[in-house]
């Protein structure tokens, strides 16, 4: 058990012998490769079991913490993250291994409601596992055979449930705010291709429409782009705005529209924004990161209405499918190869034209990517180990446990919903005691504003449960519990009410 | 072990009893959890002996083959892609793992020589799975307190190898072409911030510089930015193109220089463009994905002098350190924030201002995704187990390799390089017995242009070995076998030249 050694052993056993025919370069003997395969594979099992063991076993455990909270200051004691000349031994690796595992957060935990990823896939987990151990990028079919199809197979499904009759195409990407900027380029290319040649500098300028509350990514692709944050125009888009924006020389060339916001989980109504969009030949992007899930559900897809007019979305496995992170489709209603005009640049290195096999499998050109990750096959395998049926089975359970908590806190005393959950999003405030008979005006709003981040910090130095809070507009500080494991019931929704009660009724 | 049915199972159990004091919503018994999580584990348990045989041992074994390959319409049929209605029972999914592994290529056997990844790394792999298994996202401290650390420790020691005295910033990022992308964008905000929020409409028509054989991700970043693919001056970086450039009305606002190309492993002279740079006030940025390895050596770091008076540039670790995919570091020589300022979005759903921790470890808005995976970890715990000096042995030895491949060539009848290697590409031609009385001129290359595909094209077939073929400039195509990996010894790289010598002889 000492691989990290293996190498420097192999150096000084050789250096003893003098073999002439060995080759030496630079004081290096070439033989016999420097790691012991062997050994090394011992390490890998063993580090095997502590993961099974923590990350997987104990971090489900609902009798167990959700975190060990540490201050950076204190975790940087504990880590010791300075990296030195001189290795360390396996054991110690190992340990180092059980610690990174127990100072992180158990996001498979029952209790953790934090964000809009949670719980433990285990076919999900398995297929990550594997990509990680074959280790291979997703740019030729020619390193990434069976991948490359898995991606296509994925893609051409999520297209037929979005209901593109007439097919589209697809990228999977490290993130949806990744996606949200591949709808704004193809946005643009589809406006006006030479901008991807000649740059904006002779544009005119070009303006986003997008409703309101949407992703704070749509604002970051702007100003990466080139198109700048101030050409992101929030507004209820109707005509009128696309009229007025015209009338001031700002070219409108995309819509963006959100199924399921992050905070309030709210759906913007397709069917009429596509209606707009196509009157003014717009492009209609929406961000269905979260909300895509719903198209799953036969009995909730109706959130998505007009989906299928729709020219992109962009719908992230990770988030209520529980595909492993991250898990990000880009998904476009096209079939003349826009994704792969828009960001080819033809590297002859790697796409070579006068390969064995057909080069159109290899999807590289289709990318702003080089090196990009096989995250398709993490949705594949759980899709072909649920079927569509449980997936199904599991958004409404979903959806249905986020009613059950909706009706818990209209039900509880000092508990109250900031509106009626649209989606999986419950949005509530904890008013405790002291606050209870102050009339509704800013002094009640002052003080409840400072209620959550207090019961947030209580909840993690226990250890006891992670839910998110933010402000929304005016509002003041609320708590956003988000519905998605099916490792989570509706005692744990119960235990998380009680709970922020418990650590808040004093304040 | 049917995990996947229990939800089922649970369903159907519960609908029988008629309990009224059970929660149902939409037909939804919200008692339990509908996932076994115990029986999950075991799936996951089982799923990992498949993975440590045969995409661990099996993968790394000499013995076995590097690939099997498949057309994609065979593959296709084997693989049975298609997703269903019905979920497939743990038994199955257990061999679709054995099968994806199967005929997925074997990126760790010592005889993969087709990227610039390659070997496989037992304690980067390990980390990968903990990444995996713990699924958190790097934008929080609260929900990757380990990982934000480690990575902040991780940008500090390679920015100290770099040579910054004064410190600098950082980011890891889903790979190298993000890293460039980055760096364009933090130039473009260093000579003008208006253009976040503004755009580029207004602005003069800006220019890229960079020299010849830069990666095509520089290309793709000016086309996404919306500077323009023509405003990319491929050139050799002197004052002359300077101020021609600034003659023709146009603003160079960078440069980008590599260290270590893609194909040849060739390196810029960094210091004399340093001068151009900082007499002229241009952003020099170094993309060293590749060569950046060589600052681990002693021997070799000389490759990128006067990388300390560079701007920023990006580095992979997944190279030639042989780190898990994706592992790329984009750093920056600055201490002013910019590489916050120029990304963020100030999203108040996640980077509230009043938690109870400092909030300067919520590092999320540096990027431009949102989610983002913990990359750096992969290279800490490696570096932890090697120490920066076995980390060093790794790549001169990896060098040394290359040097020993070219003395080879230089030997062998048949074989010619395209030049001595100034890094770890090794590029030559095979030349068969039938083209070796031609005459220097265009049948020779005419014919010698087919010779690599083919060979190519056998070795797939066979399973034997990879190695990558391309043309450059006016060359015809020709192999760029590259040694990584300290499980390759001088065993492996006789096996290669005497496989595509005998793949090739009849040609």
């Amino acid at each position: 058990m000492e691989t990290h050694l293996e190498g420097v052993k192999f150096y000084e056993s050789q250096s003893n012998v003098a073999d002439s025919r060995l080759p030496v370069i630079n004081n290096f003997v070439l033989n016999g490769p420097t790691v012991d395969v062997h050994a090394a594979e011992e390490f890998v099992h063993q580090a095997m079991e502590i993961i099974m063991d923590e990350a997987v076993r104990k971090s489900t455990d609902v009798k167990e913490k959700v975190c060990e909270w540490r201050s950076p200051e204190q975790l940087k004691e504990l880590l010791d993250l300075e990296l030195r000349d001189e290795g360390e031994p396996e054991a110690k690796i190992l340990q180092r291994c059980s610690e990174a595992i127990r100072y992180s957060i158990k996001t498979g935990h029952p209790h953790f409601f934090n964000q809009l990823y949670a719980g433990m896939e285990p076919y999900s987990m398995v297929a990550s596992f594997i990509i990680e151990a074959t280790k291979t990028s997703l740019y030729t079919y020619e390193v990434a055979p069976v991948f490359t199809l898995m991606e296509e197979a994925v893609l051409r499904k999520m297209i037929e449930m979005v209901g593109w009759k007439e097919g589209g195409d697809g990228i999977f990407n490290p993130g949806g705010s990744m996606s949200n900027m591949y709808a704004v380029n193809l946005a643009r290319y589809r406006y006006c291709r030479d901008i991807k040649m000649n740059g904006l500098f002779a544009a005119p300028r070009m303006v986003i429409l997008t409703s309101q509350e949407c992703h704070y990514s749509i604002s970051k692709a702007a100003a990466l782009l080139g198109i700048g944050t101030k050409n992101v125009i929030i507004c209820c888009v109707n005509m009128c705005v696309c009229v007025c924006m015209r009338v001031q020389g700002a070219v409108p060339f995309m819509v963006n529209a959100t199924a399921g916001t992050t905070v309030l989980g709210a759906f913007d109504p397709i069917d009429e924004i596509a209606d707009i969009c196509e009157k003014y030949d717009l492009w209609l992007h929406v961000d269905a990161c979260w909300g895509g899930a719903a198209l799953m559900s036969n009995k909730h897809k109706h959130l998505l209405n007009g989906i299928h007019r729709v020219n992109s979305m962009a719908w992230n496995p990770h988030k209520m499918m529980m595909a492993s992170l991250q898990c990000s489709a880009f998904l476009v209603r096209d079939k003349t190869s826009l994704l792969q005009h828009c960001h080819s640049a033809q590297a002859s290195y790697l796409f070579q034209q006068d390969k064995f096999y057909d080069v159109s499998y290899d999807t590289g050109d289709k990318s702003v990517q080089c090196s990009r990750k096989p995250d398709a096959f993490k949705f594949w395998l759980m899709w072909k180990a649920l079927g569509t049926t449980e997936m199904e089975q599991r958004v409404d359970r979903a959806l249905a446990l986020a009613r059950y908590l909706a009706q818990e806190i209209n039900k509880r005393e000092g508990f109250q919903l900031l509106m009626e959950p649209e989606f999986a999003n419950v949005c509530f405030w904890y008013i405790p005691p002291s606050l209870r008979n102050l009339p509704a005006g800013p002094e009640l709003w002052e003080k409840l504003h400072t209620v959550a981040p207090v019961v947030k910090e209580r909840m993690m130095k226990k250890g006891s449960m992670m839910v998110g809070y933010q402000t929304h507009r005016d509002k003041p500080n609320f708590f956003r519990m988000v519905v998605i494991s099916p490792q989570v019931s509706r005692e744990d929704l119960d235990f998380a009410l009680d709970e922020i009660q418990h650590l808040g009724k004093d304040l």
